[in-house]
């Protein structure tokens, strides 16, 4: 199998990682050997190499943010577009940064490579929320796979769970698919003032230096509308989705819940209805006996609801360059293995 | 498809109810339509039916407790092996009663249909935990799929996840395998004695009227095994792995613990050592911030360790006809797609 990536961030950063640790073990497991043959990025430049990267320079030329075109073959001048059509790559693997109101640049990029006949995958909510159902006609009307698994819960294997594990529809899911705001209310809980919270949540990482897609819950809409409209077979925009963030909560009642027995989450939700699919993202006050309340920190949660299984619930990290990277390798297993 | 299913007890009626309700959205969505051509049960007899059986008509039997001669064909005379080899199936599906001493007679049905090119899919642990790792070779041997969802949480879709979902290797698993002692710790807990909690839990239908195999610890024994064999491909007999089981715990401990901010849970953990695979099961007094010790009553959690996930935890049913029906039928439909 040979890669294209287009956009080489934290994320295609964790994925080379994850990669040449674990190749290895692909390797021998599964007779699977991806090479990298091009990596475009707009702002580190542009490398052909047909005979596949060495990943450790890879890496190496990310950590010391040196320009791709040092690594071989230069391609002076190519675009994303350019790039996918003479890297000779079987899958393009779309990770430019996400934008949730277009969709773009990738939403071209993974046109124009389906339509090229090369397998996408992608950790960008962008195109697969705003034009999920399209670009998964696309890839079927030429014959290649169209894979998301790093868009709802990084790494953890939710869409492989309900693709292939699963032989009855789902009525509806639930649950906190947004890590840095579920930490903001894990630490306002604990007594830290909101600005407290997000401070810390930035120090760590977990929030960007503009915390608004988190705080006033655009991720999670961007979520919950790929799972409304990839899983529950739905059709609706984000802009038709009720949506609420954390911003209007007050600290002090966020702090007291807990003692009557409560716990406020920012909650996704999308279900099957007489109506179609609905969905809404808000803030909720929970019973701690409800699964989705002891998840704490960082990390995401789902509930799947369906007969006969009743409550089937998915816990693990929800962001993290390397855990989004092994989603990335777990779509790109899939499709050697010819699994769909 | 074609299906032959050996043993007809809850396991089988609740396969054939959930299969009459979803059959429609199977066909419409995966083009997926198996037929029961044959039964075979000790107690309740034996019939074959080329055409396919009315799955009303065979729940209905089931109710009624009336002999499945009455529906067609009779094959009188016919034991397991003629059955199998009879009932021109593609697919044997083996839901006799579980001997995690012997795993027969399941194991010698399960090495007869396999080698006669048929797949199979068990929910039935004594075997898988004995000879999982052989009985796959034969498997593959002969061409044909071995499957075995329902062994472990039930109908909880565990395996797919690691089967389809993962892209590295798995460290360790960790996890309450046994639905009726975490039952019983909560009622405990809760101030039960154990014989009130074990009445309750009989009552219920959690129990069976000698709790043995579940309060000794042996099921879940048998669960860590497959687990340790097939997950994290160690080799280990049931045998060799240490097992405690509840019985020996003191109800005022178990009560007091969530005081000091602790919980008793039966846990089973398979790990990878410098010494290979090794397994245990056994009561751990777990702090409350353990994802495990959030998980009460009757359900299940499977925490999976690896890099670089870390974590990820999987809750779910991990009891009953209709749910273990479910993994079943959701072991069909991978082989129906060709998933493997």
């Amino acid at each position: 199998m040979r890669l294209c990536l287009i956009g080489y961030g934290r994320v295609g950063y964790g994925f080379v990682r994850v990669l040449h640790r674990h190749g290895g073990w692909l390797a021998q497991r599964f007779g699977f050997a991806p090479r990298i043959v091009a990596v475009h990025d707009l702002r580190r430049g542009t490398v052909l190499a047909p005979a596949g990267l060495d990943l450790a320079r890879l890496a190496a030329a990310w950590e010391e943010n040196r320009d791709l075109g040092e690594l071989g073959e230069r391609g002076p001048g190519l675009d994303a577009f350019a790039v996918i059509r003479e890297s000779e790559a079987d899958v393009v693997v779309e990770l430019t940064p996400t934008d949730l109101r277009t969709g773009e640049p990738a939403a071209g990029h993974i046109r124009f490579a389906l339509a090229s006949g090369k397998h996408v995958v992608t950790t960008n909510k962008g195109p697969v929320a705003l034009f999920g159902k399209e670009l998964l006609a696309l890839a079927r009307e030429h014959g290649v796979q169209f894979r998301f698994e790093g868009t709802v819960m990084a790494g953890t294997p939710l869409f492989s769970l309900v693709d292939f594990g699963l032989a009855a529809p789902i009525r509806r899911v639930r649950g906190i698919l947004n890590g840095t705001t579920n930490f903001l209310l894990t630490a306002m809980e604990a007594g830290r003032t909101y600005a407290e919270a997000l401070a810390e949540a930035q120090r760590r990482g977990y929030a960007e230096a503009d915390p608004t897609a988190d705080v006033e819950g655009h991720d999670a809409l961007a979520k919950i509308v790929i799972l409304a409209n990839l899983v529950l077979e739905g059709d609706l925009r984000p802009s038709e989705v009720p949506c609420r963030g954390i911003t209007g909560l007050d600290p002090a009642e966020v702090r007291r819940a807990p003692r009557e027995g409560f716990r406020w989450k920012l909650v996704a939700e999308a279900r099957r209805s007489a109506d179609g699919v609905v969905a809404q993202v808000g803030p909720e006050r929970l019973p701690l006996s409800d699964p989705l309340a002891q998840v704490g920190g960082a990390l995401n949660a789902l509930t799947l609801e369906l007969d006969p299984l009743g409550a089937v619930t998915l816990v693990g990290p929800g962001a993290g360059p390397e855990v989004t990277g092994h989603a990335v390798l777990a779509d790109l297993l899939a499709i050697h293995r010819g699994l769909r």
